[in-house]
């Protein structure tokens, strides 16, 4: 018993964005470099082998030696490399691109064995007939494993504990939080318990300038990402709705008001941007007059069968309204079990490092269960 | 691939208690069902190997069908059908027992290869040379896994989510909680941000009959079991001090006063708790004009080097404060990549359903780590 020693799995890593750079770096660092054999790293264009002939890549050195080693990426033979072998088990593929071809071919990289980690949303999130097809190749329906806990709430425990709730036999009745960082921000700004009267305009350009928006506002404001996330929840849910379009299915408000929804350029969406401060300012003001603060949220009711994103108002003593602060994200679980009162997760769900310990946590599952061998 | 179907995992339950019940209710559901194979079932004197003969055991009548036809309880005999075989791989060992004696053998079960979880305290909080002796028979020492999720928390993913931030390597500054369901309500009813003259003698005797408290009401009100929760947690930290005698190395403000300690029994300490009101009264009051509500918490202060369970101060906007309801947990992890806004999980932390939740989640990644072959 005592060499027992698990093997280390080979992973190869594609895309180097702020999240990719730090799953690098904590691929790189103690403990995660014993348990895993880092074969590949690549960003759109180029990939490159490791280890290197003539010397070792780091978080800070990795993009000058990409750009000048680095052949063109090939995703084909990256996947020969990962594939199970004579001579050693199958490998990890880590996408960490936004791209939405990559996620189109996972059922072939995993019907070839090898397994998936990614905090990309889209292959999750999008047509039931690819989320199908992924399921279909992966356990319990095959050997293969396919995580993506950074998907939702980034290093957030939220998919694992949904998982649990549903694989050990609760009843899930509502799942309810707010899921984007960006709005979380916005809104615990603009509407405080303690009331206050600045401008939801302002409130988005101070946001935009502390980089807690897309640059361009509206890919938040459109509730898309909420959407997203409340899809990839619901289809771990037996008794939620089926969502054929994936996130396209679900009832979305969007947070651009009528008046800006002819701006036909970013620029002039936030030149015009005060134009809608009315209609936020009435919405503020009807929610105070009943006790209460506005918040963006996203619903999954099982009872009524709704998955819906939308501006909800919430009583001044309530989670969403005392507990949110920042750009922290903050999930309820109403189950059988956990009711009336129920499990709450909260903390922050964006942000390179707690993405990429939702990626390293996962990649971490997988070598436990790859290791494991009575 | 399509003919992948993982095998069911024989385990033996040992203590029908409430959360042993719920246990073995949540076992013979689906979709636990099909993937265990629940080999014996025993209480404290008596256990029965299953299936039965005759016909299945069920929720409702393993008692009257245990005392019938039950033989008595021989550990030994029970391992040797766990034990990995030429037919059959490894089976798990499910102490739900209150015992501190079955801990004492888990080293001798987990060197048979057999794989143990268990909501049972005692053998993650006692002498440090057990959790040792079992830390070296385990996952990664070896490849037999040990789980104890629902020893701190019940259902809610506390350990699990600590492990992740250690293992992925953020670094733990701080944990704060209130730990024990009882002394969250007894605290939440005394000390309420609006106020209130309640007695403390007054909220524990409602406690008792609410049935929350343990039949001796001190046994919860010495702090031993946040003690035990601590010890449990902070053995995960690897910066944490060692606590070489477990619990009983972690400072403990008990909650039964001065002026109470000399009672003898458990009736007389009843009887007399109005004693301890004028101590309660003064803490809240001396609370109040800080603007603060009283808390029972467990700390485990990295920075400071030290693990303790105290009576804290915490500001009326304060989740301690303000998110805390009923008998809820509430716990919060301040690490380098949570700060300085932690991530805190929420929720029921006592009773049957979540804390048999806590162990049919073990059971089942011990089954994906079991079932996971390429």
């Amino acid at each position: 018993m005592s060499s027992f020693a698990p093997r280390p799995i080979p992973v190869a890593l594609i895309g180097l964005g702020g999240v990719g750079k730090a799953i690098l770096s904590q691929l790189l660092s103690p403990p995660l470099n014993t348990r895993f054999n880092l074969i590949l790293i690549a960003n759109s264009r180029l990939s490159i082998s490791l280890p290197l002939p003539g010397g070792q890549v780091t978080p800070t050195n990795y993009l000058p030696i990409l750009e000048q080693h680095g052949t063109p990426l090939d995703i084909q033979s990256i996947l020969s490399l990962l594939s199970p072998s004579e001579t050693s088990g199958s490998g990890i593929f880590i996408d960490s691109t936004g791209s939405d071809i990559i996620p189109s071919i996972y059922p072939q990289i995993l019907g070839m064995g090898i397994h998936v980690v990614t905090p990309n949303k889209k292959a999750t999130s999008s047509a039931l007939s690819l989320y199908n097809d992924i399921k279909s190749k992966t356990y319990p329906n095959a050997p293969t494993l396919f995580y993506g806990e950074s998907t939702v709430g980034a290093g957030l425990p939220i998919l694992s504990s949904l998982k649990d709730l549903v694989e050990t036999g609760d009843e899930i009745q509502k799942i309810e939080g707010v899921f984007s960082g960006t709005l979380s921000y916005i809104f615990n700004e603009f509407s405080k318990v303690e009331g206050g009267d600045v401008k939801f305009s302002e409130v988005v350009k101070v946001a935009k300038d502390l980089g807690y928006t897309e640059p361009d506002p509206r890919d938040d404001l459109s509730g898309t990402d909420v959407a997203r996330k409340l899809t990839i929840l619901s289809r771990l849910v037996p008794t939620a709705p089926p969502l054929e379009e994936g996130y396209a299915s679900v009832p979305t408000e969007s947070l651009v008001p009528d008046v800006l929804s002819n701006a036909s350029t970013k620029e002039e969406y936030l030149d015009r941007l005060a134009e809608g401060d009315e209609y936020f300012d009435k919405l503020r003001e009807e929610a105070k007059r009943e006790g209460k603060v506005v918040r963006y949220v996203g619903v999954i009711d099982l009872k009524e069968g709704k998955v819906e994103c939308k501006l909800g108002k919430y009583p001044t003593d309530h989670a969403f309204a005392t507990a949110l602060k920042g750009s922290d994200n903050i999930i309820s679980f109403t189950t059988k079990r956990y009711s009336p009162r129920p499990l709450i997760i909260q903390g922050a769900g964006a942000g390179a490092d707690v993405t990429a310990m939702g990626v390293t946590s996962d990649l971490l599952k997988i070598h436990e269960r790859l290791t494991t061998r009575l």
